[in-house]
């Protein structure tokens, strides 16, 4: 067994409506944030691994070499990888390989997407176009609509209310106001959350997530060097991916994602734990309702179960299993390609203990981190663990 | 040292404008072949890597998904990975990397991409969008320009003449015109070479590669299994990587690829041969003047004298070292995404003595594929051996 791999920096932009920053800006800032927060230099870096998840957003093709360029590692081998909004997990999966198998040894993962340079109408076509093209996005579903299926289906299959899907967007809008990262830093409240316009039945404003900027960065290295670059290193314990039926007409059933289920199963057997074993979790919440799937899906709560656990706040940092205690894709924002990314960061941090004090989980060792692609299609599930404890 | 990867069986769709194949029918195409050909069920493939290079030819966002489910292997892990015109290699290195990290152990890699269902100046401006948005783009340059401003500094530089470029032009559709998967299987005279429109000068019509339709595929696994697939498998022996600054204006000199370079030195290095060990070589010839710097980048030759080398004949099939004796991008064809696949399943035909024989290099063992993206951001060089004799 060779050995393995750890993440040693994390980098994070400011998530938002970034007016002033283009894609490349973006990815700068995550990295001076990585360079600022990590003993690395320049020369240390073997490759860069870019996730970008659109062309479309900024009609820049082919993000990579433009990004190695602006961060000054032009001649380093590069690659972009994309799995929609999985990207960033891709990416990070990615660099995991190229130094497992020995062909790097210090791997540089940029997640970035610049999404508001259009219209969100435009931007939620674009999403759309990651739909299936001939069967599902001429007939006019887009994103919003598939995961109102999802909602409908939980809903009559397991009496999912109005209450427990807004109970998940007000816990993450709390927590998105105590992180600085984040893109919206409001609270609201369950009135205000449950009473919110439709955007697409069962589904309304707030159990909707963001269309924003932003860009994540992590640096791995196998762990012989890792020493090199932090005192902390942070192991990448499991892996695990999976996918489903591009169309959603062709899935068996609609209240669960199998691909999420096939890679939770892989990345506990490969980390040799199981849910339990896990102190908290970044899930993919694109929509209230995906953040309730995962939760059964990863095995947290049983089918049909997560709904009472929501209610009971049992996600809350403090909670039994915290969730999402970083705003979620729903109020810290999901720039597509950089969210697996600063779902990896994000737990880096928590299990350093450097997050705010408010929504720091107190000793947690272990951190998963589910991202999902589309409706489904890609699901990526990592488990990173502190390993100098 | 763990156990190495080879290539156990490949297959390829008919490259050209397929009007009546998307893109998930030309992907379908080439798996059939692989299938056909190859002594594996789907049961046997534990993950997919899909290259596509451009989403915006015909609109479908996100193509991984889409050809995973096409090809019936939804629930699989996949992922799209991309590297503008180096995307194909980019996406058998990946597949390397899952299977030597352990993860996986038999990885099927699709390249394709339709880029015919939009007119060709539409199709040039979406791969112009991969140069340089800020700069470079915005001033009117394409990627005809690009290569001209290489083309004429080598002419400047080392007395590089109009005779040579269209004798590397010439050489590639005489090749086609033998390859029955080649876009345009007709030969051009010398002289019909040298008297061509001038596209972007000195570029010239018989200079630039085509805008084609296609797809190639091939099977990756640990040699530990490779035999249940095929007695004959391919060995990965050598992998290299390079990239260059985003914008030409950056670079130190016109007359070479820095990526290439060292891409080169790697996979040499990697495979513990040199230049000379090199039986035949796929390169990227883009344009004819790549053909000729890659010569150079390669070391097959000394800077300043590919040029003699080409008007010898050293680059046919009987020659010195074989270059493009399947068409080329120039005349077999460039669907993006497949054509770095392309040159693996060309190289491992060639290997095991399977092509056509008026273009078949005799006693062949060892072949290096050498796949450039963009104008040298990119660049992936392969090192291929035939490992049962």
């Amino acid at each position: 067994m060779s050995e393995g791999v750890s993440i040693v920096g994390g980098g994070h932009a400011v998530f938002g409506k970034r007016k002033e920053s283009g894609l490349r800006d973006l990815a700068h800032e995550a990295v001076r944030d990585l360079f600022n927060t990590t003993n690395v230099s320049k020369s240390d870096i073997d490759a860069t691994v870019i996730g970008v998840a659109g062309d479309g957003f900024n009609g820049q093709g082919s993000p990579a070499a433009v990004i190695n360029t602006e961060l000054g590692l032009h001649g380093l081998p590069t690659i972009r990888v994309e799995s929609a909004c999985a990207t960033g997990t891709a990416g990070i999966i990615s660099a995991y390989n190229m130094i497992k198998s020995g062909l790097r040894d210090a791997v540089l993962v940029v997640g970035a997407e610049k999404m508001t340079s259009i219209s969100s109408g435009e931007a939620t076509e674009l999403m759309a176009r990651a739909g299936d093209l001939r069967w599902e996005f001429p007939f006019g579903v887009s994103f919003p609509g598939y995961y109102a299926l999802i909602a409908s289906a939980h809903m009559a299959e397991y009496g999912t209310t109005r209450e427990i899907l807004s109970s998940i967007g007000v816990k993450n809008h709390y927590y998105a106001s105590k992180n600085k990262l984040a893109h919206i830093r409001k609270e609201v409240s369950l009135e205000e959350a449950m009473g919110a316009i439709d955007i697409a039945s069962p589904l309304n404003l707030y159990d909707c997530s963001l269309i924003s900027d932003g860009a994540a960065a992590v640096l791995l290295t196998k762990d012989s060097i890792a020493k090199k670059f932090t005192d902390t290193p942070i192991s990448i314990k499991g892996i695990g991916q999976g996918t489903d039926t591009m169309m959603m007409a062709q899935r068996e059933s609609l209240t669960e994602l199998k691909g999420a289920q096939r890679a939770a199963k892989e990345a506990y057997a490969m980390a040799g734990v199981t849910a339990a074993d896990i102190n908290l979790a970044t899930v993919h919440d694109c929509f209230t309702i995906a953040e309730l799937i995962a939760m059964e899906d990863l095995g947290f709560y049983k089918k049909g179960e997560a709904g009472q656990a929501v209610l009971d706040k049992q996600t809350y940092h403090d909670g039994k299993i915290p969730i999402n205690v970083d705003g979620g894709l729903k109020a810290k924002g999901h720039p597509l390609g950089a969210t697996g990314v600063s779902q990896a960061v994000e737990i880096r941090k928590q299990l350093l203990g450097e997050v705010e004090s408010e929504r720091q989980v107190d000793g947690a060792v272990r951190g998963l981190s589910h991202n999902v692609g589309q409706s489904g299609q890609f699901v990526n599930v990592l488990i990173y663990e502190r390993s100098d404890l």
